[in-house]
């Protein structure tokens, strides 16, 4: 499969790394796979017989930048031979850009799409769909949910047979890993200052703490699992900036901790929320976790990491799974 | 699809429930599905052109048993025209029977299985999927372990791509019932006779308390998801008899919870250890838990209901489904 990557982030790298480091993939799947281009915020780098991977990750981290071309991505996008696209660059819940146009001229082209970038789906998921399906391609995005743990995959084929009615879910460990900290004692200004320090907290702080990051996630749900045509524009969104240590401390004297839950049932929503103890969903520091009540099975919680570069890589690695399963039928 | 079931108890009359009230199983799936005999303790009845469910569960409320053949079960499975055998006899881990010789009937003349009765899986797993392939046909099995809750599915499919190295689980919910009322102050003997109320307890208690049930489940996932060659007598097994209200308050002061847990890494076992609270396997009351850690994503952990006749006959018909899209192919 011949791959453009656009942006060379912790996930593109991560990508590249375990591409280049897991020979089985061509000896237990049959897939053999190749770099034609790639592109960072420098510019983009290109080559019809392939890119070396540890050599783009070298020339990274030694330059800050693969760049070494004049070519635009959109222009290589639009005009180089290629199976598949990897759309990495950061998500922006504005415009989308320039992820949705990387997306959109690759659709259009007949390149299959995996996005692990949230802004475009958050804003155009359904159209979007709808053009992958017109066009006879795949658009795949199981890394922008829940990490490396399968979250969509999960809901949309384990409960084959089923109606999923509702779901709940903890989907920022940033979020929650603030929140667990004010459990401990801390004011909300010491737990984001430690989230800081770890390097938990997006450049954007607004993403993580006002609810943004949730509600993409949350639409991309909505519609892949829930079959509902929604944009992150009809979410309800609220965050965690108002929570004080006292809301905590009345909140545990209940039995319960303070949570940043997505809902989805009549109304798509994010806010903060008194969960017990002692539900699944009430999961501590960096993790997420996410509750889905089917018809006949009752409620049923998935948790685990929710980023990182290699996790997240991980879950590219199955959509290319996928995709090709679907190719070689 | 034909089917032949086996068995005829709370699996079995919510199984038979729930395909005559899911309309959309034919509309949605293409999916036509008939009960051409079924069994039970009393006997067998059958029918060519097809039984009618709701007379059926009408019947054995009525009756007590569906009998009025004289014609044992396994004879009809040897000799009636069906496409797939749901085998939901009672589990009996000494040999197996009457399960084990109604799959081996049903996979020998090319007749698809699928097991709730984990017996026949916990004795011989490994030589009854070797039978399946070599006769080309399917031996499914969700519903043995985790009821509703895919769990063996969730393992299989939706972490594709990844090695899982390890496995821990909560997998019997009489004995996490029994263990959590007695980390509310209960006897061991009292949490038991409260269990026994509630209905939740086997017939043959050595099941649940003795850990038979954890490990059979265990066999069937490790050889399932990690591809070991195992059988219920490789299984190290213990039970929740010797745990002492002292030894729950010791553990409950150390901020951990005493659990039955069941183990797949470099040996299989069963046994109580001391879970933290925190950690997501850390379940109550009747929840089934199982945490899988995989090469690249990290610890991921699946909560649900474990048992329910409704739940586990959703299981049933998730791998009808599984096994209809195999043969249509």
């Amino acid at each position: 499969m011949r791959i453009i990557q656009s942006g060379f982030g912790a996930v593109g790298q991560s990508l590249a790394g375990l591409l280049e480091s897991r020979d089985d993939i061509y000896t237990k799947y049959g897939i053999m796979t190749k770099f034609v281009a790639i592109s960072d915020s420098g510019g983009t780098i290109h080559d019809e017989s392939g890119l070396d991977p540890a050599r783009m990750i070298q020339k990274k981290r030694q330059e800050g930048t693969i760049s070494d071309s004049k070519k635009s991505i959109s222009s290589i996008i639009q005009n180089m031979d290629a199976d598949v696209l990897i759309e990495a660059t950061p998500s922006n819940y504005i415009d989308g850009e320039p992820g949705m146009t990387n997306i959109i001229t690759a659709l259009k082209r007949g390149i299959h799409v995996i996005s692990v970038n949230k802004g475009p789906l958050a804003l155009a998921l359904p159209s979007l769909v709808e053009m992958a399906v017109y066009n006879g391609v795949y658009l795949r995005f199981s890394g922008t949910v829940g990490g490396g743990t399968p979250i969509l995959n999960y809901a949309k084929k384990s409960l084959r047979g089923e109606r999923i009615t509702s779901f709940r879910g903890i989907l920022n460990g940033t979020t929650n890993y603030i929140l667990t900290s004010m459990g401990g004692g801390m004011s909300f200004e010491e737990a984001l200052g430690d989230a800081r320090g770890r390097g938990y907290v997006e450049a954007d702080e607004s993403l993580d703490l006002d609810g943004w990051d949730v509600a993409a996630k949350l639409t991309i749900l909505s519609n892949w699992v829930m079959n509902q045509k929604t944009t992150i524009h009809q979410v309800e969104r609220d965050g965690i900036r108002d929570v004080t240590q006292q809301d905590i401390q009345r909140s545990t004297e209940r039995g319960n901790a303070i949570k940043l839950v997505a809902n989805c049932n009549d109304v798509i929503s994010v806010g903060v929320e008194d969960v017990p103890f002692d539900d699944p969903l009430c999961i501590h520091g960096t993790l997420n976790a996410a509750s889905f009540t089917s018809e006949h099975s009752g409620t049923q919680t998935i948790i685990g990491r929710g980023a990182g570069g290699i996790e997240t890589a991980s879950s590219v690695l199955r959509d290319l799974l996928d995709i090709r399963q679907v190719v070689t039928k």
